[in-house]
């Protein structure tokens, strides 16, 4: 593998106007938001959420480590995996601390490591409902149990923790339960020859390896993958010895073993199958122990599933997830609008994969990706306010079709206050204050600029990089690197594949002639200083979908740079499918608009719009009658800013 | 109310080619089978039935009533309404002998009409799962019993068995049916005051009414419609009184009121909401209490449901159910053809409700509606061998939608052997073979002529019609009235909406000046013989949709008289959206071809198609990469005759 840090990353201050405000809204609204919800101290309401189970109000989730710790007593309340909505919060803390020091938080944060580290069994193992409530079933029922899921996700926050405030408890509980995990899972013969049913600790191990080098972290991760789906029995033979009629969650048993990429060994799966949560959470330790290791089928692997989803199975927004059933991926080129899934969490696993990805290779597509993650799939999650939540990020939106079909019915038109499973509101905040992690990636000494997130970043050797632009409303990027040492070292920027058409770059002033290679482009750097500026082509694009692609066909979606607009009713004439935009040069115009969705650029889009036929006429009736088509104008704002106004109806993609 | 048969008609031979390779069809292959497959005796495979509700391969239909009847033991198995298949399965061997003497099958019948005689308990009541397994919960959980519905299913059968063969006994189990749910049903003190979950047992109670005039079966039907949502709380108390974890169908207690129609009095319902065929029978009723009882209220309220059914609710091919979820209607113009239902049953449902409201107005739109479930909707639900039946009948289908996108797992892109709810295949058989009732209403001294299904029909005071024609594949329909003793009569004639702009009739062979009359033209006869030619405008037409449905925005869909076309990948390249089909004139070709698939017209229609985006493109590209559009040819068929060749996709709506 090609990754080496000969130069090292030291820190990141994202400077970005557009990232810097939603980091502010997570540590203003979001953490606070969240911290009461979890101690149930908020007053919030899940009733109108599909997924919220029959659950109530409460979260109950810091209750839940209270009577695991002894500090108090009563039954556990949730989901099985319900700590994971405080060990997401952990980690989105932690991740703040690098932007926003708060002695209050950090109390906080402090006690819940204590709390955690009470919570925790003497041989490492925390999960706070079977110690409460089952303790006879510990690792009995992986298919639903969301043990090592669970533990996989402290992990990741008492690493982070750890990095971000040198707290060693933290650290000291995560690889307690790395231990307990590594004790009981594995080929010897008293071991569980098993895995979880939700993929997660392989990606933790590798992140709990990298900050101790235990190298039986990284083993441990590699077991899982190399171990999965190698007896498509063994969640059955478990469910069978630990009894039948004891799901942990009504339903799960009936998902197929795809559903939980167990039918085959990782290696031998074709396509990117099952809950897609799963599979990007299993892709991203995949990764993770490929380039550990130099595992080439794993790699192989890797790329595969990398493939399938992007090029078969992803919506134009990076949103994932053909279908609510198992919250799942389908099959090929199956991408309807209004049934879909799209669950933020996936968004925010694909972030991870990706990330991951360009640690392997300095390929563009997966920072293009990455991109499109972050600024619409993932970003949608949440409102403007920091209060309000998607599970499910639909590109077509009806009110009328969510109440009355009820195949609709997961889809809401509005975002949420929190769901009975919790798992994206944290999840997205942990992405966000974390993004000055998602600008960077130095191979060798090359250091590669893939987001155009404005950041100041200083590297090892005295290397400073100061990136300035407005993106993602304009495209002027501008770069000062500094390097005192005149080290040389090559600086990679990645050149979106929208902006590939049309492609500027000077250097101190001058024009450079440049080629892209996979994606980026490629300046030697030596001297004490350089003034790099990049322009983006930031014309508006009128895009269609692959003609495999059934439920596009003959639409186009509207984007401009990274974003991807809809039409929402808050800005047009509904019903929204009564347009035929027009597709010849200069149909779009494109202003920015600071007062507006937190400050906007606004696309018009001539168009005709059919004058609807009368309710009075005949369903169904000749093309004679042709209904009258007049002149009109759709307004549209990117996809993340949807539904922060009114509750309507919304589009991405729109009839030509 | 209008209807008066001061004219009778008296019997209709069907001459038709089209009718009666399917009614000979229902006699020499669908009886047989059927009658084996409910005595256990048939090789059948429900496995990928998605209606199976996990039953295995047998009916066990027969077998129930021989236990309930004391001349074998057991148990009951299947649905609580099993039952039905065999009464609707009787009732359709009752109308085929009005066309197939069969001394064989006779034997078969009577028999079993003894073997319900003895099921039949000492009170009247017949439902052998209660009396086998449950006897303490006869009408205790009316929301899902169906014990009414399917009691009212045998007085259908009864009647009809009485009417063609005269057996009295058929009768007798029919009054005492009607005479026990009379005692139990009611607004007296130890009467219960509810109704059925399944609205059935109203419009058969007018059927018996009809035969026997027993004032109380009309009364009783109408007390059952008037009763109908009055207490909403009707279902839960009793539900809540027989013990709230005693379903007797999995699921059926998390269904709406409005799913039962039962939230409020029908009268005071304004959409066709909840499940089809519970709507389409309860309308049946109504329209059958409204013009006996001239109930006036009743009748506007079948007149909004049918105005909101057929403007709102109805796909082209008159199917009707947008959900799979409850069998249901969702809200106005949800028309999605690919995760629809459309339940064979709804549309037979929708014939019977076609047929009553003709009975009560001279309105082509009756006859226009009745037509397109006779061509389309309703017959699609038997394969052309009369051994393969379609639950669910889609506009739109693909296989590999079916098997991996579980939100359309519903939609067989195949017949099935039978289903484990087996409503269907007898319904349909019961309407192809009674359809000879289904061509002429007389009102008054007003002979109305709306279905062109050839024929001779003999009327009072020696009247007789001859119709011939070669329908639908032809447009000329001839008519030879004979009128022996000069009675003077109106003739009125259908012009269906499709071939009302192009009008031609001609009169003993002189070319008529007729205007047409709320769907009709009427002559008047008094001669003893006249032949009137009429030529319907059998061209080929594009039709569209309303604008207010997004589901066929922006595409076409084909029909050529009464019938609908659909292109399905036998014939056609794959995928089939991906073609933009020709819409100015002379784009279409028509051909009778006679071998193929039992005798049927083919249409062919310019198109251009899309070359498609390799699998290697970016999923998402800009208008630039346009792919090329070669000149194409769609080969359609008729809906009815699809999926009869191979096992592929199939589209009615194509894209212009």
């Amino acid at each position: 593998m090609s990754y080496q840090e000969t130069i090292q990353l030291n820190q990141v201050k994202v400077t970005s106007e557009f990232w810097q405000r939603y980091r502010d809204l997570v540590v203003k609204e979001v953490l606070p938001y969240q911290w009461q919800v979890m101690n149930d101290q908020a007053n919030i309401d899940i009733a109108d959420d599909p997924q919220n189970n029959g659950q109530d109000k409460n979260s109950h989730a810091i209750a839940n480590l209270k009577i695991a710790a002894g500090r108090e007593t009563g039954h556990h309340y949730g989901f099985p995996f319900q700590d994971t909505d405080v060990y997401k919060w952990l980690e989105a803390a932690a991740y703040s601390f690098s932007y926003h020091q708060d002695d209050n938080l950090k109390k906080i944060t402090d006690e819940l490591i204590n709390l955690i580290a009470d919570a925790q069994d003497e041989d490492g193992y925390l999960s706070t409902y079977f110690q409460i409530d089952e303790p006879e079933r510990k690792f009995k029922r992986l298919q639903q149990s969301h043990e090592l899921y669970t533990m996989g996700h402290y992990i990741e926050a008492g690493v982070a923790y750890y990095q971000a405030t040198g707290n060693k408890k933290a650290l000291q509980i995560a690889e307690r339960m790395a231990d307990c995990i590594d004790q009981n899972f594995g080929l010897k013969e008293n071991q569980i020859h098993g895995y979880d049913g939700h993929p997660e600790v392989e990606l933790a191990l590798v992140r709990l390896f990298e900050v101790t080098q235990e190298q039986r972290y990284l083993d441990l991760a590699h077991y899982f993958l190399n171990q999965r789906g190698q007896n498509p029995e063994f969640f059955d033979e478990q469910i069978k010895s630990d009894g039948e009629e004891r799901d942990l969650i009504a339903g799960m048993r009936d998902f197929t073993r795809r559903y939980y990429q167990a039918a085959e060994p990782i290696k031998d799966q074709q396509t990117a199958d099952g809950h897609a949560v799963r599979v990007v959470y299993l892709c991203t330790g995949m990764a993770m122990v490929a380039r550990h290791t130099d595992d080439q089928e794993l790699l192989t692997a890797c790329k595969r599933f990398w493939n399938d989803i992007v090029k078969r199975r992803m919506y134009i927004t990076g949103n994932i997830g053909s279908t609510t059933t198992g919250e799942a991926f389908t099959y090929d080129y199956d991408l309807p609008n209004d049934t879909m899934y799209g669950e933020t969490c996936a968004s925010v696993g694909m972030s991870f994969f990706a990330k991951e990805m360009l640690k392997i290779e300095a390929k563009g597509e997966y920072g293009d990706v990455l991109e499109k993650e972050l600024f619409n799939g993932a970003l949608g999650g949440m409102s403007l306010d920091g209060k309000h939540f998607f599970y499910v990020n639909p590109l077509e939106a009806d009110p009328a079709a969510s109440k009355s079909n009820p195949g609709k019915s997961h889809i809401l038109t509005h975002r949420a206050d929190w769901f009975g499973c919790a798992c994206c509101p944290a999840n997205l905040a942990r992405l966000i204050t974390s993004v000055d992690q998602y600008i960077y990636t130095v191979h060798d000494n090359t250091i590669l600029s893939h987001q155009f997130i404005a950041n100041k970043a200083n590297f090892s050797d005295g290397i400073t990089v100061t990136q300035n632009n407005n993106f993602p409303w304009q495209g002027d990027i501008n770069y000062h690197l500094e390097n005192d040492n005149h080290k040389s070292f090559q600086f990679g920027i990645r050149i979106p594949q929208w902006s590939q058409d049309n492609l500027s770059v000077s250097v101190n002033g001058k024009q450079a002639d440049v080629t892209i290679e996979d994606g980026f482009i490629y300046l030697t750097v030596n001297q004490a200083n350089i003034d790099i500026e990049l322009t983006l082509n930031m014309t508006t694009k009128l895009m269609r979908s692959s003609n495999r692609v059934k439920d596009n066909f003959g639409q186009i979606a509207v984007t401009r740079g990274p974003l991807v607009y809809a039409a929402e009713e808050a800005d047009n004439e509904i019903p929204l499918w009564d347009y035929h935009v027009a597709t010849e040069d200069d149909v779009t115009t494109y202003a920015y608009h600071a007062d507006l969705l937190g400050g906007v650029g606004v696309i018009h889009l001539q168009a005709t719009r059919e004058r609807l036929d009368s309710a009075d006429d005949a369903l169904y009736q000749t093309l004679a009658e042709a209904p009258v088509k007049d002149k009109a104008r759709l307004t549209l704002v990117p996809y993340y800013s949807w539904t922060n106004r009114s509750n309507g109806q919304m589009r991405v993609w729109l009839y030509r």
